[in-house]
């Protein structure tokens, strides 16, 4: 790998929140979210309706995952025909029930990253040593992310109605002018430490069997640029959150890199990160009154040591 | 079993709301919970600080349990000596990454029951046949909760603190007349369609050792009369969360039978029950400030089939 | 499905030896293997040389599994970086421990089917109600089969290298006189109660690459007709080894019927099947010194109420 | 700690294998394990009588495991239940089937240990790096002992009846002479490269519920001193087999260090490790017809990059 084609030389001149809330801090841009964003959040709620963006997990068919994972199961334990058979008792009274039991990543289905989930240079965010993520997350886990959840007022940017598609193609880029654009078409702003929610579709295509994921996967996304990335801090963006597996295109197409905005956003400014979000109902509702703020209200699971989290969104309108 | 020890005989006159959401009904007293709620639950903030209300989960130590389940694990996939050691390898441009997985009972940490989760005489919610538990929930179970969210008015009460004890005895009880006097005490009032939040201490307890969970293992909690159900069936009370590991006291103290509010509350009235809150920290607050209700929102993980979902509730005060 | 599209049909007049070893077998075709098969298992040993036939288990690139079946996984627990990181202590004295955990199919790798794995009209081997698979195998599940134990004399047939080809093709088949022909040429004799080891070069060609498991997966094999379950019956085998997933052919070339030998040969004569073994390396061997028979010896892991369990056979020359 | 209190320290006199069988050894004492020893095993049947070694794994009740571990447990998968409900279709021409899944530790239940699995001094079996264990194990791993096999003369020594009693008390122990004293009073001799396996009536403890696992766990065993490390190492043992969780008293008694011999045996001296096996039906066999050699087959699963695999293994009398 020469010089040139690594994340440091491309990253050299971006900016960087490291030390910006303390040596110890472990949430990084949510520090924005506070008690007057909380406020701004609730004031966008105009039709007191609800939506929840979370899929499905352990589904029967294998849920969607990023090639290097599998998907997450679901196991019975008990059910009537146990009871019938044998294996468990009513209880005093006669009460019976069904239990169940669940495996796969801390990053299953719609999930939240931890600020350290990935890296380079053996640094992570804030400037903890790789050597923290060993045997389980010391620093930049998941937990501080649960303990504080992520509240504010949302924007929802519906880049696939936006240019006319269900979904957008395979390894098709966008970037943060095509979020000013789209959020002028939609007429709504986004404001300043806007918790912000672009739709691709992907997820939905996914679903639908439309997409496959394979040898070559190439997500739709997000694309860097050093533009963008400052436009990201400028803005204080506190959660990017999309319908995409990775919430970026996977590859930077000048040079070939591989989650680029990982390193730039989440590793550099703090962002976090919730990914595989479910969309596409509330786009369709969006489209149908135009009202595409609202309150957005999301604490993913508080996985000790966890690099993420399983986390079911709710907005509301 | 005598016919005068079975939950079939102890419920004979005791209110049911099977039929009364429709046929396919799946989600039981949320359907309570309609934009009005939301609404005045939006209206309960006035300082627009956040509490998140999850547990840690897969914990080093091992998890509290409800006696016959195992405690949630966490295992690394990837961690940076991972990487040193040549079993995974940097992404184009330098990126590496932590990753890992967890496994354990789908009512992890803190959680929500699917309102098919418990039963007496082969039948669930609504009617649906306790087979319908076999090889997974196919009604009744965590998805349409999950998809609804649960979102509304809540109130704080603080059982524990008003009895003057860090935490409630083993087998320590309260009935609906505590929780009023208790509401009395605290100032606040609980309305019709209040999503309850009730502290006994017990989580806390069972964290910092001061209980275990053992042979003879017996909950503090809320404990059956006819009044006790049917004051929750008249205030509409759609959810009910609280810091033990099953919402109510182990044995109903005069039958010996077991959990009889899961059967009086959770299948016969739709109850949504959301189990093992840590309400420590929201109590405390409340104890200082004396506002003790607030905006709740909550949605818990997806589970396909599921017969609960792990969730970590946010209050907004 | 039409009456003569049903194993029930296809085998109506095939053989069956269900009550032979009484109403509470739950080993089949075992019960031939007596003392005087062990005796003539040793008799076969002439070069005191070993060999096993598992493969391994839960590899990083995914192991190969029967469509539907998802591969086994392996998680570190402990290893030195968790000891560095302070996740672990060294116990008194000093000593350190790397531990690690797996989850897999009962079925995973080389493994034992129990013989109620598989059945057809509600009835597991030797009449036994389907209901008692609920929940976990009560009866002809793999616990009595590890308890017992394979051992006795075995023959190679090696049908990949008798057809001259590194591994059989897709779908291609072979039937009880394949083998007598290939047992000639390879001057061995199939005696009766001979455990039977059958190459087809099939998970060589998988763990190679050469061909890959996808939507219309079918494995080279043995493939059904009357004649050759009354060979088997007749020649009593006891055991079924070969290294395809699923011991025969996917689909009866007629009748388009599914894994028809699984109930001809595993639910109705009880003979035990041993799936994925490696027998690559003894075959070659075998080509190279002529010996083609030689002692057997395997005993799966003993999964309660399991419905097969993980093997790693010893074959000794 | 002081110098005087660590295993370097204890062990700086006692005997090392490492380099004994080249730098890249990773199967240790399994090298004594020749023809000449298989041969011997064989001559050493007489009955033609077969015991299978290997206890439930999965059971309900939960296994029963070392401290620091958690239970093996099994799921179903597909039943007929499942079938019933319709998570399941039968296949063409009829046929239906349960599966299941396994998850537990690579040592569960009976089961092998890798010569990495424990060390102290940052220095594997061999001199391998103790960070060689990182992410799975890279060196002396249970891969190439599963490879190989365990196969040759065994002799089983019944402490616990020699000494007249069910099983050892806790923290009971003995050494080499003890064994020698035992062998002569069963009239078998310990042949230098015998397979030793030893009852101490421990497991069969625990499975009665004579013996429970809990704070201060402290099983009976072989227990250290140098003469006894030097009688191994004189006598060639390759395997040793016990029917306790750790196949040595928990603590040495003199100095309180822990699992002295894991260091002095399998780390210092390549001895594999067998633990946790299932000797009370043998041993009731072979004090009834005074036989107490045989041969003995066992092989563990090949877990890719494990600390240990699960074994059943075989003794033929």
């Amino acid at each position: 790998m020469s010089d040139t084609e690594t994340l440091a030389h491309l990253l050299a001149e971006a900016p960087s929140n490291w030390g910006r809330w303390g040596a110890d801090d472990e949430i990084g841009a949510l520090n924005y979210l506070t008690g007057a964003e909380v406020k701004s959040g609730l004031a966008a709620v105009r039709q007191h309706r609800t939506f929840t963006l979370g899929v499905p997990v352990a589904t029967p068919a294998g849920d969607h995952v990023f090639p290097g994972r599998w998907p997450a199961r679901h196991y019975m334990v008990a059910d009537k025909a146990g009871f019938e058979a044998g294996h468990w008792h009513p209880m005093p009274g006669g009460l019976e029930f069904a239990d169940d039991y669940v495996s796969g990543f801390a990053q299953a289905g719609t999930h939240c990253d931890a600020l350290g989930h990935m890296w380079f240079d053996d640094t992570l965010w804030n400037g903890y040593p790789a050597a923290s993520t060993n045997g389980g997350m010391t620093r930049a886990g998941i937990e501080p992310i649960a303990a504080r959840g992520v509240v504010g007022r949302s924007v929802l940017i519906d880049m696939a109605r936006f240019r006319g598609k269900p979904a957008l193609a395979r390894a098709e880029t966008f970037d943060h002018r095509d979020l000013l654009e789209c959020a002028r078409a939609q007429g709504v702003e986004i404001q300043p430490r806007s918790i912000l929610l672009v739709r691709t579709g992907w997820v939905g295509a996914l679903r639908s069997g439309a997409e496959t994921i394979g040898d070559g996967y190439w997500e739709p996304g997000l694309t860097f640029s050093l533009d963008l990335v400052r436009w990201f801090d400028e803005m204080q963006i506190p959660c990017l959150v999309t319908d995409s597996l990775a919430n970026e295109t996977t590859y930077e197409p000048r040079t070939g890199m591989m989650l680029v905005l990982h390193a730039a956003l989440m590793r550099n400014l703090g962002v976090v990160f919730t990914e595989m979000a479910w969309l596409d109902d509330l786009a369709a509702d969006c489209a149908a009154d135009r009202q595409y703020d609202g309150f957005y209200c999301a604490s993913p699971t508080r996985v000790s040591k966890g690099t993420g989290g399983s986390v079911n969104p709710v907005f509301i309108k």
